[in-house]
């Protein structure tokens, strides 16, 4: 059946037999994100190797009128890099090059395809931090984090994926190439494209190719759990930490019910800090000694006297096992539903605490794990229990995040998780400014129907397989 | 005859009598920029108080067809901020309120017209930064800095205004408001439009407030004036600073030619280092003490014996004279064209190198000046000796800058002084898409028109005055 699609044929001709999949069984690791929740049928899957052959395939699609969903690592969460149903997959797998570090600008040329744990080891041989670090890490590519501006654990030191861009190179919906590599650190010529693309999700372009700010790699480091009695205590001491100049990197906050979960799930000991209602596990580094550092800043703050302290490796992989374990925990109890918010420091701990009696009036038997990235304000919203099309619970926890004057969208995007409720968070004129954009750069709606804005037309049907 | 333009009344009735200007002798400090080469008779000027005012007075222009120019302080070098003819000026200068530091964020929300000094200044007084500094700062406000995307001597540690823009609030071209104030670290929720308008020249929309990240206030300092044999050596000299980790804040460079000029203009004797082919002017703040780490970093470089050094404020000044004191130094000895460009590191010293042939060639009787920004590439090239339309050494000098793959704009934006050659940097495919997100934004071409991009009609012509 596979020639049955006069598409497939022709992108063949393009990338080659072999880089074309049409076969039902080798489609379906594209079909379903990491959530499990969002899930469409391709009408095929192309994986171009270069970007001018990205560009040939966006013009061919263009040409037989069908839509196009780019993606990476498919570790998306919130359904942005799945086929809706009948959409091309184009997956950027192959644009997997690293050139070489660049010491005297401080930056990487990457494909997009590459994995972000491929980039980080690349640049740390060459003594340099990408800045960007998450769990997904071995998986999730470059690319993909810059359509999603991804953030991730260590934002309060480095930015998030836009801030970390010194420029890309991507494929806009008319096959043309849009290319900013040049490195320079200071460029004001017009209007920032680059910046524009990331965050975008796919619905703009395609990003084939990421030149990345690095930071000069910081040996000595040091990470600390705290325990705490409050969520306003975790809050009060990391912005007195913050005030004291402490040399933090991450700062990541969870509540006994995740230890719990992690717990129940890995068979870990009990944190060395104590069980406690919350628990903040800071990383830092500096080119002075940052033990005496984050010694002298908890001098005499909340949770302080509980640290527990490693500066070696396999002491701070076992602290850091309660933070980066939570996700597989919530994955084997269940399919979660994940929201990612964020708020402001003065309004963290209210929104925190008012999330456990909205999840319950909504959805009494759900399971809710919080945890997150305190540094940057991301509090990852995890929901078990519920059908996949039960919105609900998502609905009623997104009204309350907003209410407490906080995002519904952090660092995994909208996607079609979210989309519906856009409109609870940015105005109707930025929503129609986003329109007229969409409708300038992709005025047939081709990328990512549905995507973030309302699809402007109906993907055409797929052809049967 | 100030009546005899009807938009005149009519925008009257939105911001007061008092606030709408029409007799050419007010009109004419609107109509001329700083570099005194750009200039162009007003329509007339208005001073609206709010955004609700400026979005008022938007659609007003809008329906009498009237183009307008947004202007702040008017300290723009490019020509973008004073009208062409015939333009209505819109000055932000009354949105200038400065709003109570948020101390939990470390940000602060100010108006589109305060100047930049007024906000140091606040924020200061709060023990935080702007982390944005430039020579201009009693005057530039910080709306205009965010339509250029300003850098100025601080972006080695700070980044540029779009760096340190946590939000912002404008007016759209159709008169609608786009409010981004609500000061999260992180969101993710659709298009960048702050960052889409940063850098825009108000040729997208009119910023009239401005959400800031402050940075915590380092108490201790230290400038250091090095001399170096050359541009080579100086680039050598802060790559390897850099790669030491020296907690540098700014790194300027300016060659013996600048030193000279501002020793004839200000009478100030021979710097302390000695006068040497070039120097290096290093700011540098820390927690520890940055005497000694500079000293540290210092150590067995090219440049490092000549050092200068003070940390006290009066000394300090003393040696940031020889830079802050090159602009007037120019300016006193006549009308120069300037054109602020960057390059890469690897390629910054083949570039200096090659321009004194470049401009001689074009203008055998120019005189050269060359200063910037060397911890982010930034070369002001000054030119004397010029007619204000002689453009044959403008083009000149940014072909040279291209063929080093250097940018034509750094930091004081496009303009009208460099719409020409935007194409000799930005590809085809780069401007259509500029222009269609113009297009998409100001179908009529209201906001700032010829600047940045090609006019897409014809101002109407100015009404007799």
């Amino acid at each position: 059946m596979p020639t049955a699609d006069p598409l497939a044929a022709d992108l063949a001709g393009v990338v080659g037999q072999q880089h074309l999949l049409v076969d039902p069984d080798l489609l379906a690791a594209y079909e379903t994100d990491w959530t499990r929740r969002f899930s469409g049928r391709a009408r095929l899957v192309v994986r171009p190797g270069s970007t001018a052959e990205v560009a040939e395939v966006v013009r061919r699609c263009a040409r037989a009128g069908a839509t196009v969903v780019p993606q990476g690592g498919n570790t998306g969460l919130v359904g942005g890099g799945v086929p809706r149903g009948g959409e091309v997959v184009l997956s950027l797998a192959r644009i997997d090059g690293l050139d070489e570090v660049d010491g005297v600008s401080g930056q990487v040329t990457v494909g997009a395809g590459a994995t972000l744990a491929a980039v980080q080891a690349h640049v740390r041989a060459a003594g340099w931090t990408v800045g960007i670090d998450l769990a997904a890490r071995d998986t999730a590519t470059v690319g993909g984090m810059v359509a999603t501006n991804a953030g991730g654990l260590q934002v309060m030191r480095f930015g998030t994926m836009r801030a970390r861009l010194a420029g890309l190179e991507a494929v806009l919906a008319d096959g043309s190439v849009v290319s900013r590599l040049g490195g320079l650190d200071k460029d004001t010529t017009g209007y920032d494209l680059v910046g524009l693309l990331c965050g975008s999700e796919g619905t703009l372009g395609i990003v084939t190719r990421v030149r990345l700010r690095l930071a000069p790699l910081v040996p000595a480091g040091v990470t600390v759990l705290l325990g705490l009695e409050s969520t306003e205590a975790a809050v009060g001491t990391l912005a007195e930490l913050r005030r004291r100049g402490a040399p933090l990197v991450s700062a990541e906050w969870f509540q006994a019910s995740a230890v719990a979960l992690v717990r129940g799930h890995t068979g870990l000991p009990a944190p060395p800090c104590g069980t406690h209602p919350d628990h903040l596990l800071l990383d830092a580094a500096d080119r002075h000694d940052p033990v005496e550092a984050m010694a002298a800043a908890l001098d005499g703050l909340d949770g302080g006297d509980t640290a527990a302290v490693a500066d070696d490796r396999a002491g701070r992989e076992a602290l850091w096992a309660y933070r980066e374990r939570i996700t597989e925990s919530i994955g084997a109890a269940g399919i979660p539903h994940k929201l990612d918010v964020a708020l402001r420091p003065d309004r963290f701990a209210a929104a925190v605490a008012a999330l456990p009696a909205v999840v319950a009036d909504a959805a009494p038997a759900a399971r809710l794990v919080l945890f997150g990235h305190l540094g940057d304000g991301t509090v990852h919203v995890n929901v078990l229990g519920l059908a996949p099309d039960d919105t609900a619970v998502d609905e009623a926890v997104l009204r309350c995040v907003v209410a407490h004057d906080g995002t519904i969208g952090a660092e995994h995007g909208i996607g079609v998780a979210k989309a519906p409720w856009l409109h609870l968070y940015r105005s109707d004129e930025e929503l129609r400014a986003m329109a007229a954009i969409k409708a300038a750069l992709d005025p047939a709606g081709m990328l990512n129907p549905g995507v973030l804005l309302p699809a402007v037309r109906r993907p055409p049907p797929a052809p049967p397989r």
